[in-house]
């Protein structure tokens, strides 16, 4: 008897140190250095894709979800072949899409799966307008992997 | 000694329990509606303040902290000094500021103690020029308290 409840006392303390590690961005046990990294290595994989003329290879980046939004000074779009439609409207060749780069602004955690990163975007066209704005996004880590749920880009 | 050990396993299963209720947000007991309800009032609050031409009490729906960020097409803004003083520039008087409406499109929980809004504001004001535009805001729980974060308003 005495056994079984040690053992139950054991599982017990083993659980509840596992549900302390995920609750708080504020554990020691959450290193958000590592998801900052994973976010920004997300972000890195969208720049190459974009630059590659490849929207479809981009848009892993967001969330594949009706839910997914994108917010501008035009409004919102919801779900995610919405989103990669206005893309494709938007910009249907490879010399418009242009060089892609982000700036990283800050990424700032907001609980153990969810971050958002305020931003800058440039693309590097051939009739050098150049165009450039700024981005707030949203992420959140789905089934392992960090995907932007909302982007609200502006400019 | 039974007695000791049957203490610790009830103490440790309401400590699981206690651990459990404040992981996530699927949970059955983290109750969104009521914190979407908060989170609009203080959005009601803010309207109501701007209207009534004062914006340190609109100001209350952000967080007072240097790490409050504001977003738009000219880039960000750190610090809710900072963000109340570009207030109190672009809109010097109470006619200038006129009447804030805003429309909630969507409350979407990121945790228990985060979520985001989409929305849009609508300025009615003497001269007819109304202004509006589309913003999302995430919110934190702070001490009991929801606050935006992080603006990002575009148009």
């Amino acid at each position: 008897m005495k056994k079984v409840l040690l053992i139950i006392v054991t599982i017990c303390l083993l659980f509840l140190f596992n549900a302390c590690k995920t609750i708080s961005i504020d554990s020691p046990n959450f290193n958000f250095e590592k998801e900052a990294e994973a976010i920004e290595e997300v972000m890195r994989k969208q720049e190459f894709a974009w630059s590659q003329g490849n929207i479809e290879e981009f848009m892993k980046g967001y969330w594949n979800s009706e839910k997914l939004s994108f917010g501008g000074s035009r409004g919102f779009t919801f779900g995610y072949d919405k989103v990669q439609s206005n893309y494709k409207k938007g910009y249907p060749t490879k010399e418009i899409m242009g060089k892609l780069s982000f700036k990283i602004i800050d990424i700032v955690p907001v609980s153990n799966d969810a971050a958002y990163v305020l931003g800058q975007y440039h693309l590097e066209v051939k009739d050098d307008s150049n165009p450039s704005g700024y981005f707030t996004l949203v992420f959140r880590k789905i089934d392992g992997a960090w995907k932007i749920v909302t982007d609200h880009t502006s400019g």
